[in-house]
């Protein structure tokens, strides 16, 4: 893949470089990481310049997993207007999109109206192993950089609200994962022995009941502290969206939104943090029963934050709870808390040109003014890119909300990818001619 | 070994028969479940007539499971006067034992001072399949039935409080085995979704965390409802057993005693309800970290009971807190309690002659007064017989709190073995020479 990928970009006058990302262990073979596609065309200072990011690698996938056709043959459906398989959402068809704007422009011996920069990889689905470090030793190489002059980044790897309105995405939430090991027992006793020790599932159990309400509410002290309240202005930005609860309830696969109002919905997905409670290492997760006293037990559970929470400050007010609570149970147990991993929250300045651009586009291509969102997940390479770069970065979707990226039958619809291409290419082109301070 | 049993007690002239239990299905082959070997000798309507209990199948063993030896290959360490083996204190040694006492009345031509019945089977560590069956069928034969006329039964398999002093056991706890299922998400939701849904985890957790204090104090109400306050005398006996704090430490493997009082630590494990938590099933289990709203989640957890308290009568209440617990948290999840199964306690009447009778055994063989304890757990073919034969069940163990049932490196000590036998033998003449209403 990304061999071919790297062809096609020469192939339309693009001047590429293909970067090792080291190498990994695979059942006793070493085996070299796919490398990154770097790509520019284009050096002209009058002009923006713009860096794409994309991914040409996928899920795994096995039509026996429940997919109706070959996952890894394009199945075109004239009759629903789909497109199935993997990646066909999930990236690869936004990157066959942005490939399309450069055929186009490439065959019609048209200039671009910008200068690109491309950065394509192939493990965004493990990770995106060596992808930071790539984007940070490039930037600190300064006038020599890869990515050297770039104004701002488009990514194209996310959906739309729902399946019927485009949208902008211009915030991810961050992310803390923490585990809480309560031990004690030299080894799981036998549950007769019950009544007579402190078991630490009791107190695990105990624990993770004081985080957050079955309403969401996250109760831990100081967790909510510098998050703005939304004006009214922001809070009608959230109305005028084209969603509702039942899209909500569509993709939960069952009628248990947290409120009927769907701004409030919207914002505790992507406004507000949030806390889940994941699972339980060390317990009894079997079938039927089992008379276990666990020995030792991690419970796990994470929250998604949202600025201007971050990891490390979240992790002092996570522990020191934990510490306090567990302190006034009074047990003999042993417990400790453990900051698993995370990654800041990211949100961008909707009134920056790039996004005026896309709106102009969106307006022009689907005839609609999208909708402005944020997202309850992440996608760490944007922060990536806005830290490192110091540029505005845009979330431009292609697909829709129902595509089913990373699940059996993805599909992309035409109308999105036709769509699409256009707007990407629009988008280009509204850039090129928008006002901004350059 | 059921074979070989068969003809020991045969050689020793006891009247046998070997009793088919079914079927089982195990990798696709049907294979005859080993049989119970029943035994009878004497039949003099002067002696008093008592049942033996015993099992001569065993847990599964490897050496690398952490064994020293060969766990099928007898062990005599004659320095640490230790014999290591697999089944050699649960429950050969003491099958042994028994066999022996016929041995030596057999070689020195003596006359039993009771007529004997014996229930060996070889599907104990199985759930003893079949068994209740066998002895219902023989029950409702009347004076036909194989136990007819049996005055007690007396069980050898269990193990001493401690490693130092014999001890009769008179009660065991039942149980009480419960799911909680909390559904609502259609499958398995990205933790992005937090903040927008009720999460099934968060409220399963916080019915589990109402269950049960870290103090080990059941919550749900009426739970206690009829059980006995010890009086003095009884809190007496409890000071009196030769145990320790330290002792049950030793064997919990750390310092979580849920009591300084050895009294109460006792009474919590034995003859008062006791509630553990046991794991959660659907819920991310593993190591590391998974950012998952878990969809349907089952929470594990189960009752030791004591009486007056039933499985049936526990059940009713247990359902009802969790109902009514459930429905003041006003999520718009799906909840449902399960029993699982169960089964109901235990108690004797130790003022009764068998009692008195082992008692003396004890102080004669091994020079000591037994401690008298109930267990934590459950023996369920101990209830079987008390219920249909409708008469004293004791149980008179052979074997150390340390000898590791079920565990690597199971051993029975040489002194518990031959002071054991004597003991199995002795208790024979005490309760023939008793006076008893018979």
């Amino acid at each position: 893949m990304a061999l071919w990928l790297e062809n096609q970009l020469k192939r339309y006058g693009v001047q590429t470089r293909a970067v090792p990302l080291g190498q990994q262990e695979v059942e006793g073979k070493i085996l070299e990481y796919p490398p990154a596609i770097l790509g520019r065309i284009g050096d002209d200072s009058k002009k923006k310049t713009i860096l794409i990011y994309g991914h040409f690698d996928v899920q795994p996938a096995e039509k026996s997993d429940g997919w109706d056709t070959e996952p890894f043959e394009l199945h075109v459906d004239r009759e629903s207007g789909k497109m199935f398989g993997r990646g066909s959402t999930d990236d690869k068809g936004p990157v066959l999109g942005w490939l399309n704007v450069l055929e186009a422009h490439h065959a019609l011996r048209i200039e671009l109206p910008v200068n690109l920069r491309f950065c394509f990889e192939g493990l965004e689905e493990d990770g995106s192993q060596g992808l930071d470090d790539l984007i940070v030793t490039e930037t600190s190489k300064g006038p020599q950089g890869w990515f050297h002059g770039v104004d701002c980044v488009c990514i194209s790897d996310n959906y739309w609200l729902n399946t019927r309105t485009p949208c902008l995405t211009y915030g991810l939430r961050g992310i803390a994962y923490y585990q809480i090991i309560v031990s004690g027992p030299g080894s799981d006793l036998h549950s007769g022995m019950g009544g007579a020790v402190y078991e630490p599932m009791t107190t695990l159990i105990s624990l993770m009941g004081k985080l957050v309400s079955v309403e969401g509410r996250i109760l831990i002290p100081g967790v909510y502290d510098g998050i703005s309240v939304a004006d009214s202005s922001e809070l009608q930005k959230y109305q005028d969206l084209d969603y509702s609860v039942a899209d909500l309830e569509k993709v939960a696969g069952g009628p248990i939104s947290l409120s009927d109002d769907k701004a409030t919905v919207l914002m505790g997905r992507t406004r507000e943090p949030s806390l889940s409670l994941h699972g339980i290492e060390g317990a009894y997760s079997g079938a039927g029963g089992k008379t276990v006293i666990p020995a030792t037990v991690s419970g796990k559970f994470s929250l998604r934050l949202v600025p201007p929470q971050t990891p490390d400050d979240i992790t002092k007010k996570v522990v020191s709870f934990i510490e306090d609570e567990f302190a006034k149970l009074k047990t003999k147990l042993k417990m400790k808390v453990e900051f698993v991993g995370g990654g800041k929250p990211w949100v961008a300045d909707t009134n920056h040109w790039s996004y005026e651009a896309a709106k102009r586009a969106t307006e022009t291509v689907w005839g609609k003014t999208p909708n402005y969102t944020r997202e309850g997940g992440s996608i760490p390479v944007t922060l990536t890119f806005a830290d490192n770069l110091g540029v505005n970065v845009l979330l431009l979707p292609m697909g829709r909300a129902d595509d089913g990226a990373h699940s059996t039958n993805e599909k992309l619809d035409i109308s999105n990818f036709l769509n699409g291409t256009k707007l990407l290419g629009t988008y280009l082109y509204e850039v090129a001619n928008i006002n901004s301070d350059k």
